[in-house]
């Protein structure tokens, strides 16, 4: 793979990279899109990374389907699908990883505090393999968007980040791998994210801008539906993640609920009139 | 320094990268003469890195001599002298490291905690700026050298990396540009830790393979001398730098030993008959 990305890079293509975990949906086939206009040799991998996966998540029942993960990608006209190893990428005495001070210590990192240094190290290790000029993340993962931004300004990555827009089912759930846990009655609750999200920008427009109070009315929005669980719902700094007590400046608003078994997340960008 | 690497891998150059912390001695000028018969473009970075020193450590009196590095460095025909700058290579915000879990946890690491997260942070950044295709580390850090190996293979870097033989006074005191900090009565001194060596090496010859033994001997050799004060004396395995208790197979012998206020370092391979 590496010699192949040093052939391209020596006759003048752009590689442009998508890492996905498989189980494709419109979401990254939107980016996969996005990548083809970027780039002249456009690659997307499929590994499901066991480095961020803590003890008692889904790691093991991740959804996959291979075949059909591959036809949506040739049909996307990519040049390369890559299918890294599990054992060759965590081969005997792996120890080596890459971690962030302070941005894992917030929205998904309280409760996935060992998430982030997995999605980094494999990102790293990912980059280092493909090599590419250009790489799309999408901003439903609004936290690991903002943290392999910082990853690669910290590390002097020469690779180009892009974010890419979330993509939502027509009546507004953001697109999800994990969507596919929902139960036909869950499927309705689990839109309690995207509706808790706009009942906070609509609040904004009509002149609140306390956080808190905004927080608490999309948290009861959420609340009013059963077999919810709120892993934490937040508004925060767009670039740091810290709260913010005013929206007096452009804000992210994100939340985690659990659905029965899903732990769907969701985010939008809140801007102060 | 990116674009220009670029193009020196568009043109079908070998970029080799000899990193160093300046204040070059003899040992710096055989890696970097090794290098220039290693690759078409031969990069030497002088950077004291922060990060790797600890509070109460000397990197405000890490020696210095720019002038006469860069003309020792032009003498040996390098290519590029690379001097990056502190507040860029760190800005404001910065909070990614590479780290790692076992091979810290042995010899220097266990009197510098955080020394190695230092050195496998930047030496990533170097590498992600000078793009080589080749390293050069001195084997006189042997720990430094094993990390480094450790991490290239573990985040997939496509960087090969070579060890240097470590250079030695005429007396065998290994070069380091912490022999200025001794004065001429501890000069003498500091050979005691490669006389340390050689006895442990000359007690192996003789049979003897019992680490303990071995340690305890050249320990007594060690403090025969005034002004030494012993960080640590270990006989490892070179690989995974754990303790051996006997020597049945090719060993690492490194120590520390303090002398006036040089932390001076030290090891040779020990190969059983």
């Amino acid at each position: 793979m590496q010699e192949r990305s040093d052939r391209m890079r020596r006759s003048g293509k752009t590689i442009v990279f998508v890492p996905t975990m498989g189980f494709l949906h419109e979401g990254h086939l939107s980016l996969i899109r996005e990548g083809r206009k970027l780039g002249d040799d456009l690659v997307v991998s499929i590994f499901v990374n066991p480095t961020q996966f803590a003890p008692g998540e889904d790691f093991e029942s991740y959804p996959q389907d291979l075949d059909r993960d591959i036809a949506l990608i040739r049909k996307e006209k990519a040049d390369l699908i890559f299918f890294p190893n599990q054992k060759e990428l965590y081969s005997t005495g792996f120890q080596t990883c890459v971690s962030q001070e302070k941005l894992p210590k917030h929205l998904c990192g309280l409760s996935r505090p060992t998430f982030f240094k997995g999605v980094t190290t494999i990102v790293v290790k990912l980059f280092n393999i493909v090599k590419p000029h250009i790489a799309i993340f999408g901003k439903k993962d609004y936290q690991q968007l903002v943290i392999i931004r910082r990853m690669v300004k910290d590390l002097n990555l020469d690779i180009k980040i892009i974010g890419g827009q979330t993509v939502r089912e027509s009546d507004g759930l953001a697109m999800s791998s994990r969507n596919s846990y929902l139960t036909p009655e869950q499927r309705p609750v689990a839109l309690a994210l995207f509706n808790a999200l706009n009942k906070a920008k609509a609040l904004l427009a009509d002149g609140i801008n306390d956080a808190a109070k905004i927080i608490a009315a999309s948290s009861e929005l959420i609340k009013s539906h059963g077999n919810t669980v709120i892993d934490y719902i937040t508004i925060c700094d767009p670039e740091t993640l810290e709260d913010m007590k005013i929206i007096d400046r452009p804000a992210l608003m994100a939340l985690a609920v659990n659905v029965g078994k899903a732990r769907l997340i969701d985010n939008m960008l809140l801007n102060p009139k």
